[in-house]
């Protein structure tokens, strides 16, 4: 069996704990005669698998009682849309801090709703940074940011207050992977791609104030209310990547939870990020202080350095390091499951890289 | 290892044969060196994986190329409301015939955008039958039927004529069970949890000249439009969940297409109804003519003997029989990857308890 370490940005790697318990129930969970993907969501099974994901949720991220957790499907776009008809006044306005192209997305899904007002964006730097001391409408529905952008690089180290506005954050690229304080936020949503599990499955984290004040004429599966109401069963949920994003969150509870997870990604963090900062050839393209724990784009400035970095680091089974078009160069994703010793591996080639190719 | 067979509605059994080679390919798909949970969705090896399956579907349902076939998230439930919003005028109408709970919810999503037009209904009947000779309005923007009615246990053999007018199916409980002409329809969807794979995908076939039309101020992944253009990668697919459906789907072809497992469906659905036409303490619920090949609902007409009846199966590894609470009694589900040992097993042991029980 091979195994490579694999900086996708999403979907991207899981622990091999994991996927090896997947592997060993998936004819037979637990004595039951079946596969998780072969139980009704209704059988006492799957129905201790989805209560046991959420504790695990509530207990990991230490999620306030008068939050609600939906495991939904559709992705994070679906969620773009979803928060405008749920959280917005019909024609109402939404504060949107503009950090790169998923920003942008959620930004013409309320436009379907009422007003994205652009409080703030970094666009004017190549989404490098993030925007600070940003000036707040303090009229508005809600504020939205992303807390961690993919494919650029940045994340907040620090959310802005919003006061009684409520803040709804896109933790896609980022949840669990360092602490934050839940009730700071109306909304949290995150794909479960790249840190929490397979595709199918996106966690949100919704205050129960805000549900059920859905726009009029939003479609059932649309409201928030629908999912609530139903513990997330109102229609058959994505049972398998439910059930696996379960076992992850058990894994990241016997890391130490959030905290032990956290002291790891800096480490791996910082090993990249020392040596880009050295490096002669190899420079980060975003702002010091603004850095992203899980995604960290780098360039040569040299095309053709880029392209033969990439195809020898593949073959040393460094895989997925091409950047993102609308950078270049290379982008390493290094999410809760990649193994410190993946960075390393990665870095010490780099360096090789480097003496052979100056 | 336990397997036992599973009569469960949804999510349901899958082919063993499907769920090993899942199981042996978990830490590392054909040498990759990954699982498919963790491969972005944008690798070669995944892109395989996808236009594999579409190839699938297109071959196994021989599909015309003026059709596109779509995997989406979010259920048939988030079709309820797609459907309308792109093939339906503002404020239309479509002929729909209402044959249960779940035409039931596709009639009540038709309303957020207009007029659902029930052109006949069997409720009259406890849903025990399929109405034939529908008077359809003519200038409805599409009618709307469920070829398979889970909770009752009918099906359509015959499809109605609606000439120019597209014919939209909800096909989650029959799809591929027995042959459709595909051409006949407007637009096909299924959710994938009973005949074609875990829960978390959807199957959308859906022909050209109906996408594009949806209704202004549709949100843009509730447009067909988005995903045909990006070949179901606008964002990113439920990929775990697409990969055992094209495992699902070389497994119909090796049983010799849709034409092979019809065959055997047949036998298995004539063994119980069979034996359900002779029994005197079990009844089959369903008008003959229209019985459903994959959902057999019965009852014994007594709650106790219903409950013992269950109760003894399950300790037999006939399992999750007992009966949608609508209906009540027990059901047995016995779609494409039901062995026809798994029927003469529930029949034999149906034999057994009547003569015990008598």
């Amino acid at each position: 069996m091979k195994r490579v370490f694999n900086f996708s940005a999403g979907p991207a790697m899981l622990p091999e704990e994991v996927l090896k318990e997947a592997a060993s129930e998936m004819l037979d969970y637990q004595g039951s005669g079946m596969s998780v993907m072969e139980m009704s969501h209704r059988s006492k099974e799957f129905v201790a698998i989805y209560e046991n994901a959420e504790k695990l949720v509530r207990e990991v991220m230490n999620v306030p009682d008068n939050y609600k957790v939906l495991f939904l499907q559709g992705g994070a776009s679906t969620q773009f849309a979803m928060i405008p008809a749920n959280l917005m006044k019909k024609g109402g306005k939404v504060d949107v801090i503009n950090t790169g192209a998923w920003t942008k997305k959620a930004v013409k899904e309320i436009g379907f709703f009422g007003n994205a007002n652009v409080v703030a964006s970094s666009e004017d730097d190549t989404f490098t940074y993030i925007p600070k001391d940003v000036k707040l409408s303090g009229d508005a529905d809600y504020v939205y940011l992303a807390s961690n952008n993919t494919i650029y690089g940045t994340r907040y180290v620090n959310f802005p207050k919003t006061g009684n506005v409520p803040l709804v954050a896109d933790m896609s690229s980022n949840i669990m992977s360092e602490p934050v304080n839940v009730s700071d936020f109306g909304l949290i949503f995150a794909g479960a791609q790249k840190n929490l599990g397979p595709a199918g499955v996106t966690l949100v984290i919704v205050r129960e104030d805000l549900v059920g004040n859905h726009i009029d004429g939003t479609p059932t599966m649309l409201q928030y209310k629908t999912h609530v109401d139903a513990s997330s069963m109102f229609n058959t949920p994505p049972t398998y990547a439910i059930y696996v994003l379960g076992k992850v969150l058990n894994w990241i509870k016997s890391k130490g939870g959030i905290q032990g997870v956290y002291e790891n990604n800096l480490k791996k963090a910082n090993l990249l990020y020392n040596f880009l900062d050295e490096s002669k050839m190899f420079k980060g393209t975003a702002k010091k202080e603004d850095r992203s724990l899980m995604n960290v784009p780098f360039v040569t400035g040299d095309a053709d350095l880029d392209a033969k970095f990439i195809k020898e680091a593949t073959a040393q089974d460094l895989t997925t390091l091409k950047g993102h078009r609308s950078v270049g160069g290379m982008r390493a994703s290094i999410y809760n499951a990649m193994p410190y010793e993946g960075v390393e591996k990665l870095v010490n080639f780099m360096k090789e890289f480097e003496k052979a190719n100056s």
